[in-house]
């Protein structure tokens, strides 16, 4: 197959001015007439680097242009780039003296996988969860603006991310407090186009306008009348939610409806013509008040493949970057991921259960629920990024009789902590919430790992916390969990494979608050929760040959209700006990264990082996087990050190 | 002083009407030109209760005619009201079947301070926290919908309420959901008129001819023309941030442009004519498609000197309902509240440091944060009812070498957990967090107590968290926080009155994770964390006094970094210990504390005293403490357990 690659007709050309770039200041030496062949050059770069190393993909291509015009115009890093989840940010990596570093992406002690301020201090902000860019942006443009520093800030935001609620909030408070910041809405869209119609070509006409510096004041208060902030759409699969589906801030000709908004509108423009955006950015970066560029772009532009379908080539793994072929590992043979046990049993449930809802805050293919949202459309909702709505909808939907299972990431339900306690636990609602990536969840790094859920919920009242080790427990617990009047009930589990590959099991009650005893022992007990279990029990294997005891292993199964009976016998009969999770050890299922032994006047000696007190870098799931001693190694080391009383 | 009651002259009239109403089905007999008595007496009624029993006052006066038209117009409960916040709900209770119980009203076992599920099934939702209506009665609508029920549901939401993230999430999806509910925005900030101009006459005209049923479809899609979802304002003391100063959503004559929206605009009208409410609510009730319908009230509506000060008429306390006079008890002699402390302090600081700045999500008389803002308007920031983006905010303005002090209700700070974590902790920003409320709040009931927080944020890496015993210890954690590198700083403190009347005390340097030693004892050992220390002094005096035995109490101070050289002193000397702290005992610093006894193979035996794994209704503080044993006679009552081995 011939790949079709729109821009890179001329792969060969030497890549000469990018070899010249170390920095931006590099860069702005440049003529605005070689800016064009720095964005080829840019763009062959992170096409060929990621074919080998995978990481984030069409997004960065869908900003090559923007990336540059930014560095270009705007005098970095004394003026601020803020870039909102971060994930299109390698071409910004690329030209800020990570060229070279750039082939050690994602990878334990590389480059970080989003910007990072302790990775260079061209990266401003923490990135890696939506919609925190222009509340982050505007605080910093308060700092300058109260330390008298002309110091230009620019929030760099997507129209998926504009639809979280502190995005909102943020240009609430934007339009009020005093600053001149400039957001850039990277539209990426196309379908808002469609919506659009003639309007689109009235703000483009009218940007060529209000975007020149030749032009008074006057003229700017007619940009003002253009405050439009977004747009609705939805995407081919109706699924995705974008920013503007009530932001629909139109154009009047009342001047005065304007006065109190504040926030200049420019666009939209073609966010892939870098010398139009070296020219606009450069008219209105100097202009007084906050400002918004809206943007339009095209996710994977430049690389054909991935222009056709965005969503597979999103984050797509390795690829031959001259065929565009995914190299695609063989999955026969292996257990399945949980994402998949869990789509195709909700499924299973929602045909048995019509009471049965979906709701994923745009995460339909992340977390599987595309199989039964592609099977039963009127029952599953994906309500954008939203997590607290998610919940908080959840919770009506439950009050009038459905059963929703809300399926959020465990590092993105710390968004929606106060709608669980709040329109969940207090009212005692009966809604299954799904906590998927719960763990350390590898290469995305200290933003992505799931490892506070249990501490954040454990002391909520009402609520039930569990956690299957395989895939069968999975389908079990989902099973249990629709079953009548189990309040709300709260599932964690991790990305990626199980370890079962015949997971069709039957369905099956579990009763709430009952663990199992996987296998007895006699010198030391070890209580699991989740699927570190199952290194858990390999651990055993090797510590009991390797020390010649024998080790009790127990499923917690419930971190709440507790099962106290299984806890009892660990009580009386243990005086020594390991607890192992796959999350933060302080506050974890290792200190409700605790608690309960001492409650209970059992001073067994206990071990508690998760996550550290500390924000955990990105690398392999292996490698980062290993690093918090959570691997087989790590365990055998805990139980050695128990057995010797240190 | 003669009182000018507006809508009072009559005040003798008999109340019958009301009399006979003891459910909305009685209210539904009367005829429409009867209303207008039912709201006076509803009115009368309020304001006589409440000026004997305090509570929320100024809000429910002022929605007084539009709970009469929707639950004249609705069939309630069939047909859901959606309240948001719910201090508005008195004259809902009253004529929902709870006028003989509202003399009840906020007592320990009587009527529940805001709508509760639990009470009665005229309340559809938990209420308390703002901005959860929406989202909650799409869930509603959208169940009715599935159900194929011909239900209607009603979100009723405040202007203040619209600016939290939650409301705009959920208008995202109202948007695109398919369901047939009715927000109502209840706008009470007069000043919104006066930034409208012309188009409010434009809109008042319009609503009357797009709310008749005689007008045909395409009348209607002339009104959805209309789709403004909101108006930017600021009170008259430059602070709250009202939901519009974003969402300009205006009217364009592209007819195409609105296509996305599908929320149907009505309004604004006046939220004090009933019969004209009736009217309009039956009008609109049974249009497809989700509808807005904006209404304007005044605060205070009826009883002249609340519609003057709203502010102060929120919660006013007593008063003598025939002169308007507050019934103010004296605070001579007595020690002052956290928040004027914490209020006076920040200031102090914010004069000797300049690079501290104030944040508050709306809260700047509640916490006291008025007397930094009105001497320092530019350096204090009220960011309106928007949690998540003031932290987020607050770390933008730290990264930039601000220091800002963001105070937060504990109950509150639920909401931005995730921005604490992702955008402070992470970075390791240094914010100070102020937790204002935290612990039990009393009369406000489970939404507002604030006992979650050192639960939700002991696992976090990077925080520090501190609690005072005192109002010197108060001043002396913020001198502390505001000293150079101190990172992301947490400080819990509750509502109301401390200790200490001389609390001026000089600044000094409390060394981060140093508890302190208040008494040295034999027998037990006593750790205490924040105020309810005070009560922990007076128990153990008594049980001395009691058991005859010695009792050594220990202030924690810090609950993270928690102080080991103490602990150790402690874990070595006893072998009986009890925690107490305002909070949720199953994860606060009882379980810390009983973690790090193990950890370090001190095998004490612990009690830990907090609140429990349930959800504490209202009362006053000192009834809620003896609910939860955490007054005098609960903590020696568990001293004697301990002692005797129970």
């Amino acid at each position: 197959m011939q790949l079709e690659i729109s821009d890179m007709e001329q792969t060969e050309s030497n890549t000469n001015l990018l070899e010249q770039i170390n920095y931006p200041a590099d860069l702005r030496r440049l003529t605005v007439t070689q800016l064009p062949e720095v964005c080829k050059e840019l763009r062959e770069d992170i096409i060929n680097e990621l074919s080998r190393n995978p990481g984030h993909f069409a997004s960065s291509l869908g900003v090559v242009e923007l990336t540059v015009a930014l560095h270009y115009v705007f005098d970095t890093p004394y003026d601020r780039l803020v870039w909102d989840v971060g994930h299109q940010a390698y071409g910004h990596k690329i030209l800020t003296g990570r060229r070279k570093q750039f082939c050690t992406n994602r990878k334990l002690g590389g480059i970080r996988p989003f910007p990072s301020p302790y990775e260079s201090e061209y990266d401003t902000f923490t990135c890696g969860h939506a919609s925190n860019s222009i509340s982050a942006a505007l605080g910093m443009a308060v700092a300058a603006d109260l330390k008298k520093e002309k110091r230009h800030i620019v929030a760099i935001i997507g129209d998926g991310a504009m639809s979280g609620g502190l995005s909102f909030e943020g240009l609430n408070n934007v339009s009020t407090a005093h600053n001149n910041m400039l957001i850039i809405l990277n539209d990426n869209n196309m379908s808002i186009d469609r919506s659009v119609g003639g309007m689109k070509n009235y703000l483009i006409r009218l940007t060529k306008f209000t975007t020149s510096k030749r032009y008074n004041r006057a003229r700017y208060r007619i940009a003002r009348l253009l405050s439009r902030l977004g747009l609705m759409d939805e995407d081919r699969r109706k699924a995705l939610i974008r920013f503007g589906n009530s932001l629909k801030s139109m154009a009047a000709h009342q001047q005065n409806m304007f006065d109190g908004l504040n926030i200049r509108y420019f666009g939209p423009i073609d966010g892939h013509d870098v010398t139009n955006l070296v020219r606009v950015l450069n008219d209105i970066k100097d202009m007084e008040g906050p400002k918004l560029l809206h943007i339009h772009t095209i996710k994977g532009k430049g690389f054909a493949p991935a222009e056709k379908a965005a969503t597979i080539w999103h984050a797509p793994g390795r690829f031959d970057p001259e065929t565009g072929k995914r190299i695609v590992k063989s999955e026969n043979g292996q257990p399945p991921k949980f994402q998949d046990v869990f789509g195709e049993t909700l499924l299973e449930l929602a045909e048995q259960n019509p009471k049965i809802v979906g709701v994923t805050p745009a995460m339909p293919t992340g977390c599987s629920m595309n199989i039964m949202m592609e099977a039963m459309p009127k029952r599953t909702f994906d309500v954008g990024i939203a997590e607290e709505h998610a919940v908080t909808f959840s919770g009506g939907m439950a009050k009038e009789g459905l059963l929703p299972f809300c399926n959020i990431y465990s590092a993105f339900i710390q968004r929606a902590v106060d709608n669980v306690i709040h329109d969940i636990a207090i009212p005692n609602l009966h809604v299954v919430m799904c906590l998927d990536r719960a763990g350390l969840v590898g290469e995305d790094g200290p933003t992505h790992h799931g490892v506070f859920d249990i501490a954040l919920f454990h002391s909520i009242p009402h609520l039930t916390l569990a956690a299957p080790m395989d895939e069968c427990e999975l389908r079990r617990l989902m099973y249990t969990a629709q079953l009548p009047d189990k309040g709300p009930f709260m599932i964690r589990y991790p990305r990626g494979h199980g370890s079962v590959i015949d997971w069709q099991c039957p369905f099956e009650e579990i009763p709430v608050g009952k663990g199992r005893k996987l296998k007895d022992g006699k010198n030391v007990a070890l209580i699991s929760y989740g699927p570190i279990g199952i290194i858990a029990a390999r651990a055993i294997e090797k510590a009991e040959a390797e020390y010649n005891i024998t080790i009790a292993h127990y499923d917690l199964r419930f971190a709440k209700p507790l099962d106290t009976e299984m806890l009892d016998e660990i009580g009386s009969r243990f005086d020594k006990l390991i607890t192992i999770e796959d999350g933060v050890k302080e506050g974890g299922i290792g200190s409700i264990v605790t608690d309960y032994m001492n409650d209970h006047k059992r001073h067994l000696q206990i071990t508690r082996i998760g996550t550290p007190d500390n924000f955990v870098e990105h690398g392999t799931v292996d490698q980062l087990y290993h690093l918090c001693g959570m691997d087989e190694e790590g365990i055998c080391n805990e139980i050695d050190r128990l057995l010797k009383g240190h």
